[in-house]
């Protein structure tokens, strides 16, 4: 099956809304063209949150259409989600409204469009949000400083289910009881499956109910998905809670409003969902545009409406990186993480493995088969996770603990300090780190995982570049005296990265010169810096420059004797880091070369970050952050 | 009143045990005599947390007399406070029960004695704590890791009520019921009050069983000051929930046991319970020592027990600071922040004041009650207190929030960046920052924030000296672009330091030059380090060295050509910190130093922690870590 992409334009959102008389037949036609348009930009984009981004559209459709009270204006109330992953979902109504530049629609992802989780830089984005749990904190901020200027309006936050797995969210619950924060409703939306799989089975929320109205909250409940039931519910929330804070639980169906897609489509033994991230399959695309142009037509037709005319896509802008390298298969770093970490388990009974909620990007899928009694599932709870870590290794065991890079070094950064006080020795592997894959957002960007956790005594961070090198470091982190923190690239690793020499045992603070050139040296570490590197090299030689390229695959450690040889040869010296430009690997390098006391130090620059990581493409991203082949030639040049 | 210090020898303990029959008055005799050599080792370490002590003593007393089997056997039943303030009544049983070498008694918050917090260096402290809300996630570790070993014991966790405000406790608890942890008691000491006052006046805890049942656990209530209560509750938990983890709601009262400390003797004005941490007075020691022997004298005479016979307390050694500088009152730099913070609300009417339960310690009592409109009290929520500073920068306010360093820098890391992200203009205020004060023990000392916290975009980090430069930051923190996190000592600022000119306007990234000396250059910011480089000049030129000393205030900026100028006369430039060796200001400025390119740079050194920070008096651990001025003058000498 196949399909011309084509997408719903403002106009008619305007025609349908103004045509169709029924209130909630109405929603249920602007929910379909917003998810046709979420659809549209999320295959365009090539990744996205399309099960959430479904399940809240009616939710999201019912507050904007009739709830919200002048939800465009800068005094009016205010709608945010809290999870973030359904933010396809909202700028597809949000532009089908006229709210924002229905342009945008084509540049999901992209360089200056809609980044993948919300930014407070696209319109009526009231708050970053995508790291989970944050959002009912914020929304009490704001209550409280409406309170002071005399603003009368409402805040509205949609969280998932999933997302109250996090302990910000019930640390948050009790303050807006105390200040009686009639203005604030949150919407759970409970569509029962969280990234990988049924919330159930990760850690049940059980009584969500009894749970709010335990913390002292007002509970309202309706099926999340029915525009009437919606209405109803919002009319009781105001009518039975007048003086204080309530909870909207509304029943959800992931993937909500087409066959395709719709939890309720998974077959008994399927226990993965597969439409929470990433683009479905052409033939999936296909199915779901034939079954919402077809809920579409009924809807309109029911009442007498000219059907929807669609625009065609425009053409691409490219972005997406050229040719696939002929012969070569690009491969990710987590899969080969993960089948290492299997062989070490089957060597060192005290392996186990922790998770939250990320089975599948951490690449412990195939653990948690062969190992089920030594795998635990944490489900969104990070904090938990990593103290449990902790007794895990007091009990004798070797914990490797997993979540993204991003989530991993910041939200439970004082429980791995804590941890390393008891001198426990755990291994922390956070995948998805660095400027690359840049879809996702900058809330997904671990950009910042060195400085946060490079001062933790006896934990050694470490950034693998190829397989070969990941296995090596896997070994180490079992052998090690130190605690690890394998930082972990999610970028594909390409021929020429794959093809480097750096399978030898590790020894920390060592270096391996991977291209030998002239007394011009660039350091750096990971997948992409390298790819990037020796691209660079070669663009220098044609020109008859002869750069050095060395990986140094420890981030906060460097050894003396090891950069003293490197130093001797060096004419300049170049730290390349996909990290802030504080206080990651140029810091430690800069530090321990002036230490060395040389009479004349090679000239010192280190290129990474110098501003919030961009949304986009890879290509794109990294050449927005001069961090690509030819910038870096660029600026490696002499 | 006045009184000799004594204490309860372990023998007398065991008599007491012995030769009392019954056995809910053995177990009121002991925690008596708990209480007493609780009482002596607080009163000699010049501070402790007696209020938590005396509340949790019944229980733990309970415990350790009739309910853990063998816990004094490496595979017998575990037992730890999560909140571990209580840690010196624990000291104090396990002394008097022969599992704790009684000298160390003597030692309460002293180098190579008792840390001020659970350390697992002390024997029978399995765990780390006194950084709230790890407990039971510690706990759940340790479970599954007793049942992959095949080892049948239980594991009981003490926590706070005040401590249950942080989310870590609500995200552990699902874990426990869907691994159906029959092993894992929890017991809330229920006293009520939080370290500043009442938990209702901060974050009621609204229905406490309520909640701990809607999240599935099994729940308990007694008088947790009552033997016999506790002894049925202990026994019903066991009975009622034998398949899964319960909780012991212990209602107690805070500073339990003895009228002078109890909290039930507040009268109805005071809002501030007096014994949480610090010392009780001597009048209040004499009052609560005759009270707590006339407890014990009764006990023993109903059951014709001979009277315990106490000890002399050992000649103390020292540890504290000598002689009153003459004529100079030291005085603390949170207070002048707190003055200067109300002043600036006066006159800047977006001022708002967040605290999570340290309005005391962080300086905010005064600007609570001049503005108790603009002044928000989280309670133990750092997480939720620092996004909701995020909403309230949304809405318009300039959020000044406040903690221990220790706790704002770590627990909400991820919120801290995540309001960065969004540019929101907000002032962090971590107090206790730095090495010293040293006796609450590691969990208490800030020596990992600048790391931390460095790379955060957008972010300064400034730590002031003395009461001008506190009231210059808090200027600047207001009127700059870039939001602000100030680092406060909380030691004391002496007459050396109060009188350097550090008043001026800062410029971000100058520092000034605080003692012209020769070549050799001493930086540092805050008023211990600068104290002790001070010092160190002084010893330095009564050998003919004229040290140079240096103050930069800021630790994660330095302005290059400033640094120039200081560089162009320096042979050696040494960096001293209350900070990780990496990470800190020493990693910035030789960043800075290396990236300026000189021909011969001068010889750089940084001197900070290269472990982690000892518990002691404030000289002895500047002294353990070589930073006291003696150790820096040897050091620094050429």
């Amino acid at each position: 099956m196949s399909h011309a992409p084509s997408w719903v334009p403002a106009s008619e959102f305007a025609r349908v809304r103004e045509e169709i008389a029924d209130p909630y037949d109405r929603a249920a036609a602007v929910s379909t063209l917003a998810r046709l348009n979420t659809l549209y930009m999320i295959e365009r984009a090539g990744s996205g949150h399309l099960g959430s981004s479904f399940s809240a559209a009616d939710i999201v459709t019912q507050l904007y259409l009739s709830e919200l009270r002048d939800p465009a204006a800068t005094d009016g109330d205010v709608y945010f989600s809290s999870k973030g992953h359904d933010v396809p979902g909202l700028y597809a109504l949000l532009a089908g409204l006229g709210h924002l530049d229905e342009g945008l629609i084509h540049r999901l992802r992209r360089l200056d469009g809609l980044p993948g989780h919300p930014d407070v830089g696209t319109p009526h984005m009231p708050f970053n949000t995508g790291s989970l749990g944050m959002g009912i904190s914020k929304a009490k901020g704001l209550v409280l400083a409406d309170r002071l200027a005399g603003r009368d309006r409402r805040v509205y936050v949609l969280t998932g289910d999933g997302e109250l797995q996090e302990g910000q969210n019930w640390e948050a619950l009790a303050g807006a009881v105390r200040h009686g924060m009639r203005e604030l409703t949150v919407v759970v939306d409970h569509n029962k499956i969280q990234s990988d799989t049924w919330v159930a089975d990760v850690s049940d929320l059980g009584d969500l109910e009894a749970k709010f109205r335990s913390f002292g909250w007002g509970v309202v409940r309706c099926d999340g998905n029915d525009p009437q039931a919606l209405e109803a519910a919002f009319a009781k929330r105001a009518a039975a809670f007048p003086d204080g804070p309530a909870v909207l639980v509304a029943d959800t169906v992931k993937g909500a409003g087409c066959g395709t897609f719709a939890a309720t489509s998974m077959c008994e033994e399927e226990w993965r969902y597969r439409y929470h991230s990433g683009a479905p399959s052409p033939e999936d695309c296909a199915a779901a545009y034939a079954e919402l142009w077809e809920t579409a037509g009924q809807l309109l037709a029911r009442h007498g409406v000219a059907p929807v005319r669609p625009r065609p896509a425009p053409v691409a802008d490219g972005g997406t990186r050229g040719a696939r390298e002929s012969a070569y298969e690009p491969y990710r770093l987590t899969p080969v993480y993960g089948e290492a970490l299997i062989e070490l388990a089957h060597r060192d009974p005290r392996v186990v493995a922790l998770d939250a909620d990320l089975v599948l990007d951490t690449g412990l899928i195939p653990f948690r088969e062969q190992f089920p009694d030594r795998f635990f599932e944490f489900g969104i709870a990070e904090q938990d996770m990593v103290s449990a870590a902790g007794g895990l290794a007091a009990g004798g065991r070797l914990p490797f603990v997993h979540s993204f890079s991003c989530f991993l070094h910041s939200r439970p950064n004082e429980q791995i300090y804590n941890n390393a006080t008891e001198g426990r020795r755990i291994v922390y592997a956070g995948s998805l780190a660095g400027l690359v894959p840049a879809a996702p957002g900058h809330s997904h960007q671990a950009v910042r995982d060195v400085s946060a956790l490079g001062a933790v005594p006896g934990l050694v961070v470490a950034e693998p570049a190829n397989a070969a090198q990941t296995r090596a470091l896997v070994r180490f982190a079992a052998a090690a005296r130190e605690s690890v923190y394998l930082r972990l690239s999610s970028a594909p690793v390409r021929a020429v990265v794959d093809a480097l020499p750096l399978g030898e045992e590790p020894l920390t603070g060592r270096g391996t010169t991977v291209r030998r050139g002239g007394p011009l040296v660039a350091v750096g570490a990971g997948p992409v810096v390298l790819e990037h590197l020796m691209g660079a090299a070669q663009l220098l030689a044609a020109d008859g420059v002869e750069l050095t390229v060395v990986d140094l695959p420890w981030l906060n450690r460097v050894d003396p004797d090891w950069l003293a040889g490197l130093a001797r040869g060096a004419q300049a010296l170049t730290v390349v880091e996909h990290h802030y430009t504080h206080g990651g690997q140029a810091d430690t390098v800069a530090r321990a070369l002036l230490e060395l006391g040389l009479t004349a130090p090679p000239a010192f620059r280190g290129l990474g970050l110098t501003r919030l990581p961009d949304c986009g493409t890879e290509a794109e991203t990294l050449a927005a952050h001069a961090l690509d082949a030819a910038s870096l030639a660029a600026a490696l040049r002499p």
